[in-house]
């Protein structure tokens, strides 16, 4: 599907108005995510109600309008559920020794998790104990409902992506003590603000290939995950077709791909979010997801 | 919280419309699930876009129409997510010689899930084979936003009650070489219409103590589960105080509270749903929620 941006941001506006723009990149290779209030980003204003809209309704107007604050591009209203994959690297699921799954691993986020660009992840009490941490990961928007879709048409369906963190809590996932024995992917990682997403939606026809997309995530300056998506065990056109099976994605639903090798649980010793821990997803052809985290 | 009606159905009437309203019991232990077009059911016609709002806009109106056919009472549109519970009736863990969890086992289904009182459920193609299964459950519907709730306010964020009916595909959420090794119970559990929910939203004040409650499950007129609601490990206003921490669980929220024994997978031999199955989740105080069951 084709909507009728490229690009699309959200953005609070040198007059104060929240809106959404075509941002209009200084460079070719401009990052969105490092916009700031001096970049003087400018961007055209998008009107109309439905960011999916093909018919016409929604289009990039002529309005141009400098940017002071750059948001997420979608808010908790704009999306219908975020579906998610765990264990979708296959070099990292090969190192950890465990065999690959048959089918993926799906777990549900409630569209409270999602959260702007450029704000802080808000950890609460019962995740801050040594157990908060990040993934970074490709994420798909679904742009008209699908259901029962064939592999070869999954594609069709996918209007952007967008880089995604997809924070979780590791002791409430994994302890069987405090999971009552099952690990509890949906609560652990469902709590508000869980799922920034951004810095801009990319439209599918501008990425291509998401095969070729390149993702790093930057902890503190660190370069703690770096993978290509061509390493997804399954990939983007498998997890719409196999996610629409007898179930609606409905247009504003949104796929979190799953995250590489390289969490913070996993490191030696392991380093969990603590506040002021700086977060940066950063895809290539997509942008930098920067999240700083508090605790509150 | 006190929303503007005592019970709400939402239906078609004599005259065509869709409409929801506040019905007029013929007597006052009428089942509304046993409700059919020779019952001619009045009900006075609710006005009003938030059926949860508590401020005088939602009314109950003196517009009497004959109920044609009763629907459920929400739809997909209506509902935020549904949160539900595993392994939460005390009786049905300890027959199973499980230890209790120390905290609520928790999943996610999406909204597209939500289906109407006295229509078939649709078992898709992937969950037909020796799998698919009812659970009865008491469904709370949160009325207004709430986070951080302390667990003596819990209730007051609960505008009603409801029957639902947690159907599940036992395979993909428990074999492992389906699920990759872990149980996979939101994605086996949410293809559309895997939560009918009715036959009637009864307010919280007009239920009491939901302790109180008695559920039973019919199965082609077999009695398979029958419990207390007293028996639930993580009681009503438990689960809201727990869920709601560090989340907010939006207004049309939809929690489902766990299912006792006595599913179909259970049974030896195992009963799982075939096309003409007829599934009938009956709560006191709420009355019998029926649902048929087809392939598609």
């Amino acid at each position: 599907m084709r909507a009728a941006w490229t690009r699309l941001i959200r953005f609070v506006a040198t007059d104060g108005r929240v809106l959404r723009g075509e941002p209009i990149l200084p460079s070719p290779d401009f990052d969105l995510g490092c916009a700031t209030e001096e970049t003087k980003l400018q961007a055209k204003v998008i009107v109309g109600d439905d960011i999916y809209d093909t018919t016409g309704h929604t289009r990039v107007s002529d309005e141009v309008v400098t940017v002071k604050k750059l948001l997420g591009p979608l808010t908790a209203q704009d999306v219908d559920i975020l579906r998610c994959v765990g264990l979708n690297y296959a070099k990292h699921i090969r190192e950890a020794g465990r065999t690959p799954p048959p089918f993926p691993f799906i777990f549900f986020k409630p569209t409270t998790c999602i959260h702007d660009h450029n704000v802080d992840v808000e950890i609460p009490k019962i995740a801050q104990d040594d157990q908060a941490d990040y993934e970074g990961e490709l994420v798909l928007i679904i742009g008209k409902d699908a259901k029962n879709v064939a592999l070869e048409n999954a594609l069709d369906f996918v209007a952007a992506y967008t880089a995604g963190n997809d924070i979780s809590s590791r002791k409430l996932q994994r302890d069987p003590k405090l999971a009552g024995g099952i690990p509890q992917w949906g609560f652990s990682k469902g709590f508000d603000t869980f799922a920034p997403i951004g810095p801009a939606l990319i439209s599918s026809e501008s990425v291509g290939d998401p095969k070729e997309l390149l993702l790093r995530t930057i902890v503190d300056g660190e370069a703690r995950q770096e993978e290509y998506v061509s390493d997804l065990l399954f990939d983007c056109a498998y997890l719409v077709h196999y996610l629409s099976q007898g179930t609606t994605l409905r247009k504003g639903s949104v796929i979190m791909t799953g995250t590489p090798g390289g969490v913070g649980a996993g490191l030696k010793p392991p380093k969990y979010l603590v506040p002021g821990t700086v977060m940066e997803v950063s895809i290539s052809r997509i942008g930098t997801l920067r999240n700083g985290v508090k605790f509150v």
